[in-house]
């Protein structure tokens, strides 16, 4: 549910009206506060009341409406709009735990997350740098990395949340090639690619031009594509960054891409497809998506919110999640 | 015509026939070389014949032919497409310097300049880094900066053709200031807009956020616009450079907008706009485009070459003549 000041609750009410009326749409469970969330519907009009829902239930079919697995018991102080509450932040923080255990468990196929606030969960006490960084820490995973998707381009970063003078000095052959060998096994576990063509971009303009504009090319993202290569994995470049997400004939060159730093996907991405981009998290045992976008307590409870990101990302995991079912059967039928 | 075994000669003589039939086309002369504009028209087919043209006479119009004023008597071997040579390179060279000492006497009201290859200039003797730079030394400009414009979106770049690990030492609050400074001077004079919106990117994710992943905003760029501001621009940001290029409502929120570097632009504008890219030089004396691409060696010849970004390279040269014109005669009348 996210932070309970936030948009969370009506982005997923919304998003599960929507979705409730396609076919093979996928079942869902909200953690979160039952109160809170049959205020937002009473709000919102147009969707439907939530219900409790218990573990060891059958999740109901997304038409009967949305269960939610109550796990706070709101004042009704921390529910209001717009407004974040050391109470809702820490509540939240409860539900991300909670749904992770479930993912791990298997008791869900995949987990998606409604938008906290760092600030907010720093105030309530959890020293966490953000959701990602909390799903690794309860799931032990060592390896993982932030990946967005949107419309058919799929992008995996290298670096993150640093500022972009301290990128160089980050990207090592290491981390460039554990990044493009965790997306190759994304696309081939959670959407049944074989082989993966994965695009690495390169860091300097023109991708460095035979290092007359900067060496990280030489140094280490080549060396990082040929280790690549040579486990098997389908992996080209360094690619020039300006003329990467060209599609001529409307089709990108590759099946994923590795960027170097956080605007160099992401204004690609938001550029190309802004309603519709999707956090996922590649690397974890489970599958893991989000809207990319953030609380917004700004627009809380006018309900003006769009749900785009968040449909997206439940469509995203119910994707993988499936993919990942029908794998684990046929393993299981050879 | 740029480098005569580039793709130079082809794509203004297709750029020529296509603006023949519009309405309000330009007139154009080519300064380059006669017979290497003859043979590259007779390899074509569908395109009219170049003819001579000498200084004095009047410039036909477009649907007459293109003139060519002949700077050059080519062997055969610095014509053969594909192959430069430093006969070539030095021939491109003198049109280029020609060119701009027209443009500055008045004699045509803008420069269009097809592609040279960097590489052959230097062999052929003249250490220049580009195209721009030596105009800008034959016009005695200290103050340009390179721009690009394609569709709506203008973008003015900071820094350009150095490595991304070197910008972030790059950039001051001087020249942030000055490529604000000139980018609002370039929409007022070439297009009359009075009082242009210049968005100015961060430099950093989320620009930043307040100093969380880099201080380049709160230190150089921030203080840039509040200076930009003071001398009477509308300038504002620092901008998240993902989401600045979001359209909401098909329009960007500024007239034209400050990068801090190549990609950080580049990425967004040939993401959106790819065939219709201009390079624009913004603060020299005179109008200047070229398309934005390169020499293209390895397709010369073939007449496969795509007219595109010439014919909008173009387009853009004669709209900021004409936008210049106008003011100038708005001046004499008052």
């Amino acid at each position: 549910m996210g932070d309970p000041a936030g948009i969370g609750a009506e982005v997923i009410l919304k998003a599960a009206a929507t979705m409730a009326a396609r076919r093979g749409a996928p079942s869902i469970i909200v953690i979160g506060d039952l109160r809170a969330m049959q205020a937002t519907a009473a709000r919102l009009k147009k969707v439907a009341a939530p219900r409790e829902w218990h573990p060891g239930e059958i999740i109901p079919p997304l038409r009967n409406g949305v269960g939610v697995l109550s796990k706070s018991n709101l004042s009704l102080r921390a529910m209001r709009p717009g407004h974040p509450t050391v109470e809702g932040a820490g509540a939240a923080y409860d539900y991300v735990v909670t749904g992770a255990r479930m993912a791990m468990r298997g008791e869900v196929d995949a987990l998606v997350t409604a938008p906290i606030s760092k600030q907010w969960m720093n105030r309530a006490g959890h020293r966490f740098p953000g959701h990602t960084e909390l799903l690794a820490q309860i799931s032990r995973t060592r390896l993982w990395r932030m990946t967005f998707a949107g419309g058919d381009l799929t992008l995996a970063l290298v670096t993150t949340h640093i500022g972009l003078a301290k990128v160089a000095s980050t990207l090592k052959r290491r981390n460039v090639f554990e990044t493009i060998s965790l997306l190759a096994a994304h696309l081939r576990t959670k959407f049944g690619i074989a082989r993966p063509r994965i695009g690495v971009l390169g860091f300097n303009p023109h991708a460095g031009e035979n290092g007359l504009f900067g060496d990280e090319e030489i140094r280490v993202i080549a060396p990082a594509i040929r280790r690549a290569q040579r486990a098997g994995i389908d992996a080209f470049g360094p690619l020039a960054p300006d003329t990467a997400f060209i599609r001529p004939g409307g089709k990108f060159g590759f099946d994923a891409a590795v960027a170097m730093y956080h605007d160099q996907g992401l204004i690609a991405l938001k550029t190309l497809e802004f309603d519709r981009a999707v956090n996922v998290t590649i690397g974890l045992p489970f599958v893991r998506t989000s809207p990319d976008h953030g609380t917004a307590f700004e627009i809380a409870g006018k309900g003006i919110a769009n749900p785009s990101s968040m449909i997206a990302a439940i469509e995203y995991a119910a994707r993988a999640a499936v993919a990942r079912r029908e794998r684990a059967l046929r393993r299981v039928a050879a």
